[in-house]
């Protein structure tokens, strides 16, 4: 009874002391959203007393049309939820497909998050519940009992960028008790990502735990480095601490990045037990990532076997004066001459760069360059970019 | 001109796809929330136009009275925003004093975080946005340009819990590339948290930096298990994967964490360079954490000579019948004798452990069992947690 009596009072505290309301503690702390059910319709529950309209929208949901001031384009659907006597607002979801989903509610117009799924994830300066439904390739985004590597955040000397820097290194199961050494694929962010954004939307842990676990993907380093050359992390990580992130940040895509990537690959073999060869070094990167991954790839132009472009921003660089994008057509040559295994692009049918893409693909035709093209459904998503590495990830250093 | 366009769209897309409404898009996303000013007053902005009341709760705010089960308690304060013609809600906190603090705000009675702030932790099954007021002891909570020391996640194998389990490691600057050896830190989280809530609640790679940077901690290693022994990682971590975390967990304080950790110690000293004795072990945890600390620094007598008791649970266990609980004055009277460096016990004067924790340092005083006790103002928070941790940090390994 004491014992009991001390718990309980415990449990108040520690929830008083993060500001709780009474509310909360009372009447909704058992609630539990979202509730995922056998059958894959997905229970979702919110308790607002006061509200006179909850909607959820979510990437779940049909997409709708909305207005922009560049046209119509789709956005995330919406579905009203119901109220019952006591203020809780449900809705219940159709059958869904394997995936990793995310939503928000809209009270009275207002979007927040589901303050009973702590599962959140950071896109640029916003924060958006999350939920997996398993099955099929979804299986990969889970955490299963397999053997799992370690995911470790470090700093790295960068004399091409005159700082120390945070980067995010995923290294196999049993790399710590082997002796042996691995290839590494250098995997990197979009516009508005950091060095957070591959392991936390991506997935990437879970990923290649689960490809390798199943015998599809090597054993390998993956390195998620921050491209965003004026940062030395991520926001709130870095040593500007909190601030609000932005989607374009100054000096992503003039060079630098690109001319100083050699640091990376230099720290990284140098810190860790890595083939440091051609034939096992892999480079990949989603939008801007794909962007550098074209750059980089042929700037260290013997430096890659295998090259990643997910929904690439590809785009003409009429004003970029820097050496890295000088000599385009010469130095893509020159890769292609050098010889490579693997030069594997991706892009959704409804991507804004869909058609950037095609005149790529359609140089790299006129070349003979050799290259691998993947069409998928929808657009520039992390639903995408997720898929695209499950696809590419097998692919490598076989 | 072209670039200018292509860059806009992409930013639309990109927010799209997660979800965001028009009106965030077009209205509320240069919106900084919150501001901190230069004398320390911090602006807090909010746009909900259809709300008819927007108040702000956090532990920046004087306390209040809340009404609870069992009688009236101290509750997080709460203020009224203001809102203007646009739909903009806005308040302008006192100046305050250095402190990582939280918040949320409240919407026509709905608690909720502000959209406007990525910045989030969890508590349990809680997200609260969080800001730093720097200066103080509060810089020891910020990232600054230091060298850093490295965090990793990754699994161990526990033979006496019979499962592969997720551990958070922070090794200090240097580690990789010296050949020297450490000491190591046991840190224990309380009920409620995992693996997670050291590193995040906690700040402890900030602390554990800062501390170092300015020759006031011994470089070491800290380890932060999880405690939860029916986990084998986080919620959204291990593979039960995503559900909502409850405060009290079943097993947590039978006696079968504490019995098996030896698995932990075993792992790090055989996967680490450690100095593998005694004078080289501290441990130290709070609240649940500090009960375990108590128990698994008797129950392995001769194993740590730093011991740190944070608002630390102590309860009597009529109840236990557990081997590692029985014996308790007889194995504290042989953890005397073996001798150590430090006991240490902290508490803030208006934590519900406060008698409890009164009770067993006069069972110390009455064994004569030498330790050191600090009082703090406060009660069973995060705040006293991470003070706690820079205070007993520098009195390791001396």
């Amino acid at each position: 009874m004491k014992k009991h009596l001390l718990l309980t009072l415990m449990m108040l505290l520690s929830m008083a002391h993060l500001g709780w309301a009474q509310e909360a503690l009372f009447s909704a702390r058992n609630i539990i959203s979202p509730e995922i059910n056998p059958d894959n319709t997905v229970n979702f529950r919110l308790f607002a007393p006061n509200a006179e309209t909850v909607e959820i929208t979510g990437d779940f949901l049909p997409t709708e049309k909305m207005e922009t001031p560049m046209g119509e384009m789709d956005g995330p659907g919406k579905a009203e939820l119901t109220k019952d006597e006591n203020g809780l607002w449900t809705f219940t979801s159709d059958n869904l497909g394997p995936e990793l989903y995310n939503y928000a509610f809209i009270i009275d117009g207002f979007r927040t998050n589901d303050p009973n799924n702590p599962f959140l994830i950071r896109d640029v300066a916003s924060s958006t519940n999350i939920f997996i439904i398993g099955g099929g390739h979804a299986d990969l985004f889970k955490t299963n009992d397999i053997p799992h590597g370690s995911v470790t955040r470090r700093w790295y000397d960068s004399p091409g960028l005159d700082m120390d820097r945070r980067i995010t290194i995923y290294t196999p199961p049993g790399y710590e008790s082997s002796s042996e050494s691995y290839p590494v694929l250098y995997l990197l962010h979009g516009a508005g990502g950091d060095e957070e954004a591959w392991i936390s939307l991506g997935r990437t842990a879970q990923i290649m735990d689960n490809l390798i676990a199943q015998g599809k993907a090597k054993p390998m380093i993956v390195v998620m480095p921050n491209g965003n050359v004026i940062q030395d992390g991520a926001p709130g990580e870095g040593s500007k601490n909190f601030y609000k992130p932005q989607f374009m940040i100054p000096k992503t895509m003039d060079g630098t990045y690109e001319g100083s990537f050699e640091d990376i690959i230099s720290f990284v073999e140098s810190n860790y037990r890595v083939k440091a060869n051609k034939a096992n070094r892999a480079i990949a990167g989603l939008s801007m990532g794909g962007f550098h991954t074209i750059h980089i790839s042929r700037y260290y132009p013997n430096t890659f076997d295998y090259m990643g472009a997910f929904s690439a921003a590809i785009m003409p660089r009429e004003d970029a004066t820097a050496k890295v994008y000088s000599d385009f057509d010469e130095t893509l040559k020159t890769q292609m001459d050098n010889g490579y295994e693997l030069y594997w692009i991706a892009i959704g049918k409804t991507d804004f760069l869909y058609d950037a893409n095609q005149e790529f693909l359609a140089k790299l035709d006129s070349m003979n360059m050799p290259h691998e093209y993947v069409e998928s459904e929808g657009g520039h998503t992390w639903r995408n970019w997720r898929v695209y590495l499950t696809q590419f990830a097998p692919r490598l250093f076989q």
